[in-house]
């Protein structure tokens, strides 16, 4: 039966749980493999998530003096060099330009694999006086990684993130801006994406290559494994010392200033699919939700503009939400209550 | 003197249109030139202002019943080739990635330089009946030519963009699509950025490569020359010929469908600065500027408070715009009226 082909193609979560989530994300049409091994397309109901979580979590960094800036996605080879710890922790894993137009590079360049680098040497042309701090720059992109094996949302060669990269006069301020961006991502995940995190400093084996101190957000999934949600790296001056970032304090003397780095990204998706789904599919929690509400009419052929005009009328009453009137002919009621329940939309309201 | 510093710097925008255009963006802190040749990194408010412009535009598209998704950045090479013209106009433009970690890759990927490619790749295993029809899809993303002669904002290797990719089930639809963004794209730049535009269709020998005709919004500048704002594309049945994309139609016979594409890039802001600026530096219109009212409070030392305090008041009152107090102490009242009409902040409120 055509009503239930939604459900049957997606194996039960208790069963199987790394073929359920990954049925889920194909099947409400989330995301899609592209046909670069590792890499994933963003479908509309995907992104339409993505682009809630953004708006509010934007909010957050804007209401606490962030700004947004965007840097570029090429890295001089040598950039990444220059502080130790960070070239060894990413050369595995960086994706190489080495060839533009008809010509070949005489420096390769490094899809970003995080932008510490290219900031860090933007800010030591900006940051001259101890008026210049703090810094407080996001930036929303793609950031690339070559993985050798890759999971849609949670483990993919290019994906999309935030990633906020800070200065300050002092250590102490570089600490305390470090716990404030890990306080948002508690507040942001916990309370609008409805997933429970443990938030803590990592082991000195697990920190950021190039960090003094990580400290991240860690969500427990079914399968009993934590996923990494968000971190937030205390970078001490080893990217300012690295890339000679000076200023001239109030007392007259040139000092390095401190920096933070701090992230998550579009495996967020990942952490809330897992987290909620169930074995009809998605479940998505209100905040972030593309469709809040979804009105379904029950049509007989009778009285059918009547249903009609009373399920306008109650779009026009929730207008404050993310309501969608599904008025398809071609489908049935049944078949759309298996979509929006595979598609996880949080309240159903039915008339007719 | 200290107070003049920031137009002495400026070139007259009579004298050298080119050098004025260059210090007028150095100096607002628009953006800023990046280590690799020809890229630039979009700063805090220049990006603000790109923000502001993408939220206009945006709500423009999703009320057309557009929706967003992200398509990777990586393009195999293979897939350029497919549409004879389109490899033709980008590959002297085209920047290649070989190498992924450590290994050689047996393909080169291209870094996108627009889309048509992948996407109508993808839609090729999306749209199966003519119940699919009309795709209205539309992407937010950085885009990169490897141009030999390159401008901050009006032609660089890396820049940011909208690109809608659409299919519909005929040619007129397809047509009527076309023509209903050009529309847009005028309202938008006319009414929102108030840079007057003509609008039309290129000639045969400027259309885009694979298209079957470009309509393009031109914007005339003050040197006296045409810069192309934006463009609107019917792609006729040309990609998805080539990407074999086929829907069963009502009358149960296979069809292609008729494909678009249309965008305008962050290369607006340079249309913006061009037909604003002075030689006191930007000029922005209320509806994107970053800040619309600046307040700017007179101090002498004495009364500072009672100043202050009604300086806040009239930023409370005016909260339904996006306001700054400057309460600065390190710097003169004269140093900020230099710097927010250097940033062209329509409207400035002093007070004292």
């Amino acid at each position: 039966m055509k009503d239930e082909s939604f459900v049957k193609e997606i194996p039960a979560k208790q069963a199987n749980f790394s073929e359920w989530y990954t049925a889920v994300v194909l099947k409400a049409e989330l995301a899609d493999y592209a046909p670069v091994r590792g890499c994933m397309v963003i479908r509309p109901y995907g992104f339409a998530l993505w682009e809630n979580m953004q708006a509010r979590l934007d909010a957050r960094f804007k209401a606490t003096g962030h700004m947004n800036a965007y840097f570029p996605t090429l890295i001089p080879e040598s950039f990444l060099k220059k502080e130790a710890e960070h070239v060894k922790g990413f050369s595995p894993q960086v994706a190489w330009v080495t060839k533009g137009g008809d010509s070949d590079l005489t420096e390769p360049l490094a899809l970003r694999p995080t932008s510490e680098a290219i900031i860090n040497y933007m800010y030591a042309r900006w940051v001259k006086s101890y008026r210049d701090l703090p810094v407080l720059i996001n930036q929303w992109c793609n950031i690339f990684r070559w993985e050798k094996t890759t999971r849609l949302f949670l483990r993919t060669l290019e994906f999309l993130w935030q990633e906020g990269h800070t200065l300050h006069r002092t250590q102490e301020e570089a600490q305390a801006e470090t716990l404030r961006i890990l306080d948002i991502y508690v507040d942001f995940v916990e309370n609008d994406l409805a997933v429970p995190v443990i938030a803590g400093k990592k082991p000195e084996s697990e920190k950021f290559p190039g960090a003094l101190a990580t400290y991240s957000i860690e969500a427990l999934m079914p399968d009993g494994q934590a996923l990494q949600a968000g971190t937030s790296h205390n970078l001490g001056q080893n990217f300012t010392r690295a890339f000679d970032i000076r200023y001239l304090d109030e007392d007259n003397t040139e000092k390095y200033p401190w920096g933070t780095s701090w992230g998550v990204s579009s495996r967020l998706i990942g952490a809330l699919i897992m987290t909620h789904g169930d074995d009809q599919g998605l479940f998505l929690p209100p905040r972030v939700a593309p469709i809040q509400v979804v009105i379904v009419p029950i049509l007989y052929g009778k009285d059918d503009e009547i249903v009609l005009t009373r399920c306008r009328q109650v779009q026009e009453m929730l207008n404050a939400f993310r309501v969608k009137l599904d008025d398809r002919p071609q489908y049935t009621a049944g078949w759309k209550f298996n979509e929006y329940e595979l598609r996880g939309v949080p309240l159903r309201i039915e008339i007719g």
